[in-house]
């Protein structure tokens, strides 16, 4: 782990950092030191690691809850480099939209997802492993993820597979390959869905939440399309993150 | 109105009191006096004022927010005196319950709601205009509603009907008969669901709260049965009232 960048701005310690070929940003508090809680922010399709929607769930965790944030780049994304196939099946399916088709109808669609989750789940557990060696993130508290939308599809997967997740936020995904995987989920999951998101019927939403595997899972559905979610599920994150988070001995005993 | 009883206990004034023949509770803080944010708790069916779920709601808005939480006995329940055709109604539907029919498909549940309804509206506005005289409470910031289950059938109604309240709680509730009240709801709403509710299929209840004609208005759905609501709603609606009900001049801006 090579740290590129270190600033402090507002209270908040923003290091730039690069895990072999992985790009990412740790947000820690300024003051203070020692293991903390930490969340990983996935961000959307054709987003960055310092996209709004991530920034603006990081700073309030940082600064509210004292947590470790963490967010990478997604292949092709942000300083990463032109990933090809991805490249590809992205125009593939901007031309098929193009021409008012879903993007759900489109037989691109799971193959994109499949390419970026072979290359971001394993990239998101080498980046979990290093920074849990840093003396600001620790390895001894609870880790969380917090990603809709594409963070939230390769959120089912990355917290199927990761018991070191103990809390998570996700939603904005109705992929009904998924529903197994979300099956095996067991950690407590908010998921959120938009009662009127364009591309993720309401219905196949609600089919994933429902396939989680959760003893404590809670649906919050807001009226508006995809990207309307209301400021306020922020705050909701911010309490479901401290409950699950910010228990000395959570991780031990859930 | 008449204070019939004051005691101070974990710094909450309770007061009983009767308004007529409304046999109602207001609790506000212990310290301080002056206008403040009120909120109105219905009980559910064959509960009473003082009920657990009231209280368990009640204690925190005040302790918490600073808030005045007042609630009054239904028709036949608590302090009031029995009533007949209530008594009549419910009978009725248990002996249907007993053997094995649902609430929901009596011909008498309508009735018991109207019957109820039409004593039960009108008490809380009589009650909202004693509450509102009294120096601890005031007619200068918002009022809220929390209600759910028949509080929930009795809230839409209420909600829709009064406009000095500016923010509810409600849900457990899918009655078809009130998609047309619903949607006349524009204040802001927080919908409870319960995922395997045994008498309000979430379908019934998610065509309520898509009536609702409130810009902001958002769901919660949790696993479990119709009692099963978890303790972290509770906190939820605090959160949601304290944006609502919190600020100075909101009553009049909203």
């Amino acid at each position: 782990m090579r740290i590129a960048s270190e600033t402090v701005a507002d209270g908040i310690r923003e290091q730039l950092f690069t895990i072999g070929e992985i790009p990412g940003v740790l947000w820690t508090p300024a003051e203070g030191s020692g293991p903390r809680p930490l969340v990983l922010i996935g961000h959307g399709g054709g987003q960055h690691k310092k996209g709004w929607e991530v920034v603006s769930r990081a700073f309030p965790y940082v600064t509210s809850c004292g947590f470790a944030v963490a967010a990478i780049d997604a292949p092709g994304t942000g300083d990463r480099p032109e990933h090809p196939e991805i490249r590809r099946l992205v125009a593939l399916i901007q031309e098929r939209e193009a021409v008012g088709e879903s993007f759900r109808s489109c037989p691109e669609w799971p193959a994109l997802n499949e390419t970026v989750a072979a290359q971001l789940i394993p990239d998101w557990q080498t980046t979990l492993d290093a920074l849990q060696n840093l003396d600001s993130v620790g390895d001894s508290r609870p880790v969380g993820y917090y990603g809709l939308s594409q963070a939230g599809e390769m959120g089912i997967r990355l917290v199927a597979a990761e018991p070191r997740i103990k809390a998570a936020v996700l939603g904005l995904v109705g992929s009904d390959w998924l529903i197994d995987t979300a099956a095996r989920i067991t950690t407590p999951v908010e998921f959120v869905l938009q009662w009127d998101d364009e591309g993720n019927p309401r219905d196949s939403v609600m089919k994933l939440f429902d396939a989680l595997g959760s003893t404590e899972k809670t649906l919050h559905a807001n009226p508006g399309g995809h990207f309307r979610v209301p400021s306020f599920e922020i705050d909701s994150s911010i309490s479901f993150f401290a409950r699950h988070l910010d228990i000395p001995g959570a991780a031990s005993t859930s």
